[in-house]
């Protein structure tokens, strides 16, 4: 159905979308496998060149723009009328509007976490979603390094390897805990704002992590004891760990939608909830609302199924309100969101 | 060579003991991917079961007995002699002495990283050491859900999945950045001490997170701008990620020798350094020495290479004295060490 120019797509044009994207996704990571060869080697010295972007902790490398350009003509072979944003391309503007319409746009990410790819650490990901009237319906993540293929379609679920359904451990693991943080585990990553002022997102960001972490009877009542806490260097495994129920919570600020698109789409499949990182001032009682894909703060809750007692909904959100209550609000912000 | 009695090891027995291992290490791997289906398939509701030992976050299944009497049983059969101390048998004793002698002796952790294991987060392994004379000499590390599996043993170097010598990126790595830790993957974990107090050992390790994250010219000038900050929820798998050079840094402190016999051998037959987590008084000049087995505090630094200007080793050193210079002392004490 390529050259469709409706912004509605039908569920048979989906199946073929999922399709390809399942197909662009494993072959992406396997250009990603090329590149991490290439550095091992050394035969291509390009390879393990890397540029800084906003700072010493953000970079780029040849695989990243290789992968991207490799992605965006496959798309544009086959969906020719479709939108695209890749974070490559994206950041070599000097916008940071949101750029996604109501039409049919594919998200990107050619490479989510640089910094563990160009460290041959396994936590590295391409990340290809398609979004329409602002919702991810195809969300693609390959992590070739674990093996790992996630995925889901609308109405379809969400999957690892095409063939386990996800939430992993399936109906067993019930509604979020009833003493929630308390026995999950929470994901959080430290990100690239490192100011050492009060008011940066870096104190922001600790004070909520030790919240989350301390004895329950600490931080004047806000210690949450959390089981774990993990940080991974890659908000779109962040989300698929969410999905894979690997991760009970995650709240994240300063994400761009590339990271998260696809991420988004297997947390809605698999039965998780996606909402906004920053507390409402109504926390204790305020309608959770999904989280808007260019909103750059994010808490997601894993999935979850109702218990004897409570809904998994209820639970969902049960948890939510928990996390905002020992959440600082973070500073993010971009035009026109 | 079995029934040996002498402390001494020849390397014709070591390479009949590093083969036994491995295959011992891919057994009981495959035994943890069993408990995760009986988790996940819901047939067997004990091993859904975890009790707590130290505290709420600090947990045993059935899994980890049970592996742990496999393993256990396996090397009474072959090696009659050796000594045993696993992970499960030791923590049900009351004492917390250090009990390695000079003799042969396993040092195993059935399955390190409990609360990943029981969330299916890949990020669980088990670890095998042979230690003689308080040096781990032959260390596996199986991280089956990973397909990751780690071994070393005494001059025969490090390796991944049998074939690929570590660290994976070779010599292209070369010594520590000049900035270091300024373009370092920093690896920490929170741990299970959560007490909130300033003199608590959360907020002595989140005082040093935060000193090696901030920009340069923060934290009174001890701000790190470390490239990336991960916490996996495995003392084992950070010390096998810094033995693959996938991590350049680790600073931890808690942990038992169970946790980190097989990753010593692993980081020593790599090239990289291990050494104390806690600044000695003169951490500018002194010698760095090597880790004691149940010191209960780690520093580790990847393997390295001469560079023109610096030796592997001397650039692995001044990544220690940075360490240092921004860590705060850590409270993990134990009798006889």
């Amino acid at each position: 159905m390529a050259g469709q120019t409706s912004d509605e797509i039908s569920d048979l044009e989906l199946e073929a979308i999922y399709h390809f994207t399942i197909q662009l996704g494993k072959d992406a990571g396997q250009l990603l496998m090329q590149g991490l060869e290439a550095r091992r080697s050394g035969t291509d010295p390009e390879s393990s060149a890397s540029e800084e972007k906003m700072n010493a902790v953000d970079i780029v490398t040849k695989t990243d723009t290789d992968v991207e350009h490799f992605i965006h003509n496959a798309i544009k072979k086959t969906y020719p009328t479709h939108a695209f944003i890749g974070e490559e391309t994206y950041s070599k503007g000097s916008s940071k509007e949101y750029l996604v319409t109501d039409a049919p746009t594919w998200v990107v990410d050619p490479l989510d976490g640089t910094v563990n790819f160009t460290h041959a650490f396994p936590m590295f990901c391409v990340s290809i979603a398609l979004v329409v009237k602002q919702k991810p319906v195809v969300g693609v993540v390959c992590a070739p390094m674990l093996n790992q293929l996630f995925s889901a379609c609308r109405g379809r679920g969400a999957w690892l390897n095409e063939t386990t359904k996800l939430p992993l451990l399936g109906k067993s693991i019930g509604p979020l805990p009833k003493n929630a943080p308390g026995k999950c585990i929470f994901s959080c990553e430290w990100g690239k704002d490192r100011r050492d002022s009060p008011v940066g997102n870096l104190h922001r960001k600790v004070n909520t992590f030790v919240n989350m972490a301390a004895e329950p009877t600490g931080r004047g009542g806000k210690g949450g004891m959390v089981h774990g806490m993990r940080s991974l260097g890659s908000a779109t495994l962040d989300l698929a760990y969410i999905a894979a129920g690997s991760f009970d919570l995650w709240w994240e600020g300063g994400c761009w939608e590339w990271d998260v698109a696809a991420g988004i789409c297997l947390v809605n499949e698999a039965g998780g909830l996606i909402t906004t990182a920053n507390p409402p001032q109504d926390w204790e009682t305020c309608t959770i609302r999904e989280a808007k894909l260019g909103g750059r703060l994010y808490v997601a809750i894993r999935p979850a199924f109702d218990g004897a007692e409570e809904t998994a909904r209820h639970s969902q959100e049960r948890a939510v309100r928990e996390i905002w209550r020992r959440a600082v609000s973070l500073d993010y912000s971009r035009p026109g969101v």
